[in-house]
Formats: structure tokens, C-alpha cells, sequence
């Protein structure tokens, strides 16, 4: 019984609302905040978490830079309360953009800009 | 090159945003309201997208009921609008609830109630 509810337990722990990740501070390696994250794209195929779009820059919500950052390069830091991106600022400020109306295109929420591939590159460890 | 575009277009069209997931529609398979999609619920172990959490009654946004529905059992209907899912408004408004406060607990929007194994037992297919 006991390990059960220790297993139930992990389970559910692993879970995030996309509502609250939506508007969470995000940092780079060495804690300095760089922007947050403004949305989340996911993969209707796959069903995976494809990326955060990190809001950049702008003022009282406007004139923000959106930069898709694959999701598996975030970690969420507890101490900071926000996720962790091992990049520079400037290197984030120079990463691929979307339009800020990415959402509200005709054809429901799916993009069509041919960035994915670019932002993939972009965040490819190099070997 | 012809090739090479198309592959980017689908790979890009296969992207939704969390925030326009969230408010969509939600029908049963006859294509009547049962109600909408409020949140989705992200697996941070796995990356992968694992509830849509569905909107249930309530009134102005309050008094709602929210259910936690696992994501690979929607489909999206470009006719309607918004989400099917093959269940009656009965049998959802009877599936495992979650509370309205569940996004700002403590730990952060993880969930620590238990609740995953109970919805993934009620939407389990029969055999």
C-alpha cells in the first residue's frame, strides 16, 4: 500500500499545467533572466512537447521577440523559481522568430512558416 | 526542392499552440458541446502532452468542473471546430475530477493527487 502511494505519487508529480508554465521567467546557466516563456507548441503527431516560445525583449506585452527553443533544452530550476536555458542572451536574441500572431493564423494554430527546421538547427549541440 | 518543401510545410503544420488549444471546443462523436478544453497537462519525465483538461459546465467561467482527459484520445474536427471525444456528456460529467486550484499548489502546478491512474482507469477501453 505504501508503495503504491509512493508510485501514484511520482506519477502525478510529473505533470505541468501549460498554463502555468505560460508566463514562467526564464534564465540562462548563470541565473540572469533573459525573457519567459510565452507558450508551448505541441507535436499533434507525435503527441510530444515539441517547444517553448520564449518572449523576448518588448513592453507591457508588446513589441516582445518570440523564439521557439526546443523543449527538451529547458530545465526547471527550483532556487530560481523558472527554467534554465544554456545559452547567452544574445545568442537567444539572435535565435529564429515567429510572428507574434503564430496562433491566430487560418489554419488553427498550425504553423506554416517553415521554421522548424531552422530553429532545430539552431539549438543543434555541435559535435 | 519541391520535395524539400513540402516535408517542412507538414512537419510545421503538425504544430498547435497550448493557447489555442486551450478554449477550443470540446463535442461528443454525435458533434454536440459538452464543453471546452481549459489547460493541457504536460509529462515532464516524457515530454509527452498527457491530459487536455476539459471544461465542464460553470457559468462566466466559475463553477466549473474540470476532468482530466487523456490527450491521444481527442481529435481535433476542422468541421466543428474543435475536439471530439468519443464519450456522452453523461459518462464525462461521471469521469474524475481535479480541483479548480490545481494549476497554483505549492509544488509548483505539478499535481499531487493521486488522480492519474484513477482518469487513465476510467477512459481505459474496454476489451
Amino acid at each position: 500500500m505504501v508503495e503504491h502511494q509512493h508510485v501514484a505519487t511520482d506519477e502525478t508529480r510529473s505533470l505541468i499545467a501549460a498554463s502555468k508554465v505560460e508566463g514562467t521567467d526564464l534564465y540562462n546557466s548563470q541565473g540572469e533572466s533573459m525573457g519567459s516563456i510565452y507558450d508551448v507548441m505541441l507535436d499533434k503527431r507525435s503527441g510530444r512537447v515539441a517547444y517553448a516560445i520564449a518572449s523576448i525583449g518588448g513592453f507591457l506585452g508588446m513589441g516582445a521577440d518570440y523564439h521557439p527553443v526546443p523543449w527538451e533544452r529547458l530545465r526547471y530550476d527550483t532556487q530560481l523559481g523558472g527554467y534554465q536555458l544554456d545559452e547567452t542572451i544574445d545568442r537567444l536574441k539572435a535565435a529564429p522568430t515567429i510572428p507574434s500572431d503564430y496562433a491566430s493564423d487560418s489554419d488553427w494554430g498550425s504553423t506554416d512558416l517553415g521554421w522548424r527546421g531552422r530553429v532545430d538547427d539552431y539549438y543543434r549541440p555541435v559535435i
